[in-house]
């Protein structure tokens, strides 16, 4: 019997080890810095990570009583470049952050930290996650030509996708969170937002930035779920999950559905003949004609948010901050009266989605507009992103004519995020087994 | 001719000297911690004040060549001790933060270090600005008996009404920046939710913080709200505001004017008489049924938010939390449909609350329930604090059956905040020449 390289574990596969004491935390660090040796000329995830110190932490854990262990207990994780970690700097991939270190955890690692993670390193981002200019991150499926990652979540979906960690932590405000998944073949969770706090996460929009996170498989999604405190209500007001069969989804197009490339075209549709294979129903759900300004909406809270929330860098060092940030200040572009409509108009919209959803086990809609595009200066098109607030997972298992994974999305209404992640699980499984694309992972 | 004592000096004042080069910002600061010496063990408004760091602070700035200073320059700014300041520990009132150093500035402290001010100190506040226990801030208009500064922005509002520095940052979740203004005897504004980048400022309810200041004179807070970016439309949407005489104002007893004490009933019929001697007219406005519910949907926010605020300090050191805090996690309380009805609920009223005040050149709303109450543990009652996202302006003048201030507030639609100011000027000089409350500062 060959065993599974330690860097191909999920979390959970890794935790089982982990409790029953036959793999060290310091052995499994040890399995993915060698990993991340060996790819990270080709794939170049990380904004910072010291090796020395990683083993550091995972000895210190590897010597904390079994009874003083928490939940993540030895569970590597990769942050961010845009998240508070007490014990590393926070870039933000600006020259105005370079070396910044606040000595201060965001609410999310001080949580994964007091259950036991392993905070591994910082991933890369694009500015300030706000901008769609890549970092130096490469999509590890694609070996010969150059392809993005996707972003803002550059280096977390790249790591997870390459087996570097098994989990990482991302944020979305556009479709940062969504994209990087979908480009990179991997599972995310961007819980409703609210769900889990964003204290020490920076800023850009306070009514859409929302943090998320990466995984190769649901369980692992659920497992930080867990930890972070996502709950829903009990019993949930949704329907009673039993599986596939008999199972009732919705496939929702979006208002953006005319900018949809042929690959993810067809995920949608090899998705839903799947699903109706397994035994589930598809309703159409076009959604009513009010919805149709969620994108320009969307487009005027980055524009006017960006107004307030970039004004500090603008003032310190204007020509520092990418001109895409800086037109924010310079142009506010849109007025008072244009910014309060936004936040009306879409806040109005969000209990009729919930209810527009609320009878389905999941809302099957794009993650991106196709696979992950040549170059790495472009992140990809934020189209599909959502204001409305709800938890959305994305789900690999297509691909795009080029052979890059592509992965669709499930969605429900807010605060039905563990419900949603119970159906992701079966979706999940048969979209990988018959979708198409394959992980090839050595 | 006696000059006025420096520390009595308004920030306008101030500026005006310091830019003439009649003052340097090493004497003014001098001035300010002399007075704080004298004064510190009677009021106690600090938190963290390194008298040796200002001077050191305010000789570089002396330092600074004429064509290179800010609008600011040499202004000295008390902060909030939840707001981050790099050269500064925060500690937000709470043993688990004790000696927290988070090495980065706040949005708002960037901005205002930029444009040259003097960031002097923290000031106390209660525990994360989300308990109404207070510190040992004592209200400096008080001289026998120990009345409390109001919380949560307790030191803020006491040192700008004891005259330890011209103007303080606070912050508003309930009534936090409004009820100490009201108490001390001086100005505030909390500007429309979303004006000023919230970044950096420790979190209670991201759907209801707002970052606000603290001065003894309209005009300061207009200084403020310029290097702020504090913009209204332009030209405004409002009426043209020409002087008292013909301004139409609207007196709103707000849903919970049941609770209002003597001291604040007197205030507010007083106030009206005082507008309407000034040839102003003053139509009632009874809100329409639907806003009854906003106080217990505030109060659904502030518990359903805090679940997830105060899960990391929950998790990580639970008995140091206080009580009114850990209970948002040990009892949910309401159910996540509760969050989302109040969410929504009142989302949908802003709007509606905008059009009823759009006519008015503002309204005019108690500030507190009534004059500040004996004892220093109980910050007072946050009853009249409002999730409308509208800016407030409290203006003093007016007194208690003890003599003790108390304020009015000024109120209009969301990002109608110049205009406010430029009402608040007018209103305020008629309430502090015949509202019957004096400022007596030595």
């Amino acid at each position: 019997m060959t065993d599974t390289p330690l860097h191909l574990l999920t979390a959970t596969a890794a935790l089982a080890r982990l409790r029953a004491g036959t793999l060290t935390v310091e052995a499994y660090a040890q399995a993915l810095l060698h990993r991340i040796a060996q790819r990270d000329d080709a794939v170049r995830a990380w904004a910072y990570l010291d090796p020395e110190y990683v083993l550091e932490q995972a000895r210190a854990l590897d010597g904390v009583p079994a009874d003083k262990r928490g939940p993540l207990h030895g569970l590597p994780i990769g942050v961010k470049d845009v998240i508070y970690t007490k014990d590393m700097p926070t870039q933000h991939n600006s020259p105005i952050y370079k070396g910044s270190f606040p000595k201060v955890d965001s609410a999310s690692i001080m949580i994964l930290r007091h259950a036991g993670a392993l905070i591994f390193g910082k991933t890369a981002t694009t500015e300030f996650a706000a901008t769609t200019v890549g970092p130096k991150t490469r999509n590890p499926h694609s070996a010969t030509v150059d392809r993005t990652p996707g972003g803002s979540s550059s280096g977390s979906g790249a790591a997870v996708g390459d087996a570097q960690v098994p989990l990482a932590l991302a944020t979305q405000t556009g479709g940062s969170t969504i994209r990087p998944a979908s480009f990179n073949g991997i599972y995310a969770l961007k819980p409703t937002w609210g769900a889990v706090s964003r204290e020490g996460q920076k800023v850009y929009s306070l009514l859409l930035d929302t943090l998320g996170w990466y995984a190769r498989e649901v369980a692992d999604l659920a497992l930080l779920a867990d930890v972070l405190g996502v709950r829903d209500d009990e019993p949930s007001p949704g329907p009673t999950f039993r599986g596939l069969s008999g199972a009732r989804f919705a496939l929702c197009q979006s208002p953006v559905w005319s900018q949809a490339g042929p690959g993810t075209r067809a995920a949608l549709s090899r998705a839903a003949a799947i699903l109706r294979a397994h035994g589930a129903t598809i309703d159409e759900l076009t959604l009513p004609p009010s919805f149709a300004a969620v994108p320009e909406w969307h487009r005027v809270l980055l524009h006017t948010d960006g107004r307030a929330t970039f004004l500090p860098e603008h003032r310190v060092a204007k020509g520092d901050l990418h001109g895409s940030l800086a037109v924010y200040v310079d142009t506010p572009g849109f007025s008072r009266r244009e910014q309060l409509a936004a936040q009306d108009g879409i806040a109005a919209l969000r209990p009729k989605f919930d209810e527009l959803a609320a009878s389905y086990d999941a809302v099957l809609t794009p993650s991106v507009v196709d696979e992950a595009p040549e170059g790495l200066g472009w992140t990809g098109e934020a189209a599909f992103c959502s204001a409305l607030h709800v938890p959305v997972v994305n789900i690999p298992g297509f691909q795009g004519e080029n052979g890059m994974p592509i992965g669709v999305s499930l969605v429900a209404p807010r605060f039905h995020d563990r419900r949603l992640l119970k159906v992701a699980e079966a979706v999940g499984r048969v979209f990988e087994a018959e979708g198409g694309w394959t992980r090839r992972l050595l």
